[in-house]
C-alpha cells in the first residue's frame, strides 16, 4: 500500500501572498479527507513575520477533524512550545543538504540546524514520547545556489538525523524539481549502502517544475523499497527561496498515476479534483495539476450532455 | 543518439482555431532547426475544409529550409497528388488501434484505412522510390470511445502497417494521454515477441495529459530496443476528437529529461524554449511546457539583474 504525504495545506500555502481565511484552509482539509488522505501536513508554528499565511496555525490545529494523522512543521523552541500547548505529536524539521540553501532559507548552517533540531527533538521527544518527527532533507539532488549535490552529502545529513536527532522518517526534497531518474536511482542506491535509518520510512518529495516528478516517483517505486510520497493538491506551492522553483508534485497527478498502474491507493480522484478548486480561485489560478485538468474537464463534459 | 521527431508544426498547430499566417509558421520551424531540431513534421495536405489550419501546405512547403528532415500527413489521393507535385519525400499515414477512433477521426474502419493507405503507399514509392513513410497507429493504450486497447490489437495494426502498406517506421500513440509505464512496457514485451517491422524504426508519441508522458519515455528507453521520440514544441496541441485530450508532450521538457539523463540530444533548450512563444503569443496561451516555463523564469530573472 502507498501512503501518501499530502502536503498542500502547508508547503503548498506558505509562500501565497493573497491570505486565505482560515475557513477556506479548514474546507481543504476537509476535502482532502474526505476524498482518501489521511496523513496530512496541516500547517507550521512558524514566525507570522516570516510565514504570514501560516500565522492562524494555532487556531487552525484544534479545529482538525479526528481520524487521519495531521502534522505541523516546527522551525524552532517558539514553535515547539505551541505545538506542544496544542497536544501536537507529530512534528517536521526542516533543513538541506547544501549549506548555502539552509543559509539563504533559515539562516542557519546545515550544522546548526542540526544540533538545533537535536534539542527540539529532545523536548518533543519529552512532552510525546509515542510522537513522530519527520526530518526534511532538501536539495537532496540539486541546490539553486550550488548546483549539483554529492548524494553521499545527502546521505550524511539523512544520517545525522537519525542517529542525533533521532528522526522517525527522512523526506528527501528535490526543492527545485531539477533532479531525473538517473539521480534518483543513483541516490537510493546509496541509501541501500549506507542509509543509517529504516528504508521503509523514508518519503519522496518531488516537484515537478520540469516535468520530470512522476518519472521519479515510477523509479522511486520500482526500486522496491519506498512507499512513502509527498505531494501537494491542486500542485500548490513551490519554494520562493529557489530561483526557477515551481510547484510540488500534484496529488491528483500521483493518484492518477498510482491508480493506473493498479498499486493499491484508497484516494477518490473525482473528490480529489475538486478540493482544491476554491483555493485555486482565490489565488486566481487554474490547477497546475494536470490529471486535475483532465478529470475537470471530462466532469464538465458530462455535465454539458 | 536519440532521434526526435519535431510534430509541433502539424500535430501541435491543426486544431488550433485562430489562423496563425505562413509567415509565423515559417519562423517556428525556422526556429525549431536553429535549436537543433532536425526532423520535423511540418504540415499536412488534408482538405481545408477539415483543418483550416493547415489550408496553406502548399504555400509552406517550397519555404521550407533545406537541411532538415520534413515531412507531411497525407490523408488521401488527393493529398498525395499536392504532395508529389511538391516533391514531398517523406510522408505520414494515420491510422489507430481502435475502429471506434478512426471511424470518427477520419470517417474510415481501421480496415477501411489500411486498404486505402496500400494503394496510397504504392503510388507514393512509385514516384519516390526513396520516400519514408511513416504510419501513425493511435489509440495504442486507451480510446477515449472503447477504453482500454488489447496491446495484440496495437500490434496487429502496425503489422499490417508493415507487411501490407511497407511503413518504414511506425510511430505508436498514447492519443488521450492516459497511458502509465507498466502499460508501455507491456506493450513493449508484445512488439519485441510479435512485431514484424525493424524495432529500432519504432517511434512513440506520448501525450502529457495526466503528467506521465516523461515517465513513459522513460520506460521507452530503459528498454533498450528504441530511440525515436515524438514531441511538440511548447505543448502545443491534442486531439479535439479525443474528450478530455490535453497537450502533446512538449519538446521543451522531453529535451530537458533526455540532457539531464545524460542521454546525447543536440538540442539548445535555451534556443527551444524561445521558438513556441510568438505562436503561444497569437493563441494568448502560456506555454504548457514546464520545464520551458522553468528556462523562461530562470531567463527573465538573469535578464533583471
Amino acid at each position: 500500500m502507498i501512503e501518501i504525504v499530502e502536503v498542500g495545506p502547508r508547503d503548498g500555502l506558505q509562500n501565497e501572498r493573497t491570505p486565505i481565511p482560515l475557513p477556506v484552509k479548514l474546507r481543504l482539509i476537509h476535502h482532502l479527507v474526505e476524498a482518501g488522505l489521511n496523513e496530512i501536513e496541516a500547517t507550521s508554528f512558524v514566525s507570522p513575520k516570516w510565514v504570514p499565511q501560516l500565522a492562524d496555525a494555532a487556531e487552525l490545529w484544534p479545529e482538525l477533524p479526528t481520524g487521519p494523522s495531521f502534522s505541523a512543521l516546527v522551525p524552532n523552541a517558539r514553535g515547539l512550545e505551541t505545538a506542544l500547548s496544542l497536544g501536537v505529536n507529530r512534528i517536521a524539521l526542516f533543513t538541506a543538504a547544501s549549506d548555502e540553501f539552509t543559509q539563504k532559507n533559515i539562516n542557519q548552517s546545515v550544522e546548526e540546524s542540526l544540533e538545533s533540531f537535536a534539542q527540539l527533538a529532545n523536548c518533543f521527544r519529552e512532552a510525546q514520547p509515542n510522537g513522530w518527527i519527520r526530518g526534511y532533507v532538501s536539495t537532496a539532488f540539486e541546490c539553486p545556489y550550488a548546483g549539483r549535490i554529492d548524494p553521499h552529502r545527502v546521505v550524511e545529513v539523512a544520517n545525522r538525523l537519525v542517529k542525533e536527532v533521532r528522526v522517525d522518517e527522512i523526506s528527501f526534497g528535490d526543492t527545485i524539481g531539477a533532479a531525473s531518474p538517473s539521480e534518483v536511482k543513483k541516490l537510493i542506491h546509496h541509501l541501500v549502502n549506507d542509509f543509517a535509518g529504516d528504508l521503509s520510512k523514508v518519503a519522496w518529495h518531488f516537484h515537478d517544475t520540469r516535468g520530470t516528478a512522476i518519472a521519479n516517483v515510477a523509479a522511486v517505486l520500482e526500486s522496491g523499497y519506498f512507499h512513502r510520497l509527498d505531494s501537494s493538491a491542486g500542485g500548490l506551492g513551490g519554494c520562493p527561496y529557489a530561483p526557477g522553483a515551481g510547484g510540488n508534485l500534484a496529488t491528483e497527478d500521483l493518484v492518477y498515476f498510482l491508480n493506473r498502474e493498479g498499486l493499491e491507493c484508497p484516494v477518490d480522484p473525482d473528490r480529489l479534483a475538486q478540493a482544491s478548486l476554491e483555493i485555486l480561485d482565490l489565488l486566481g489560478r487554474p490547477p497546475a495539476s494536470r490529471a486535475q485538468q483532465a478529470t475537470l474537464a471530462l466532469c464538465a463534459r458530462a455535465e454539458s450532455r
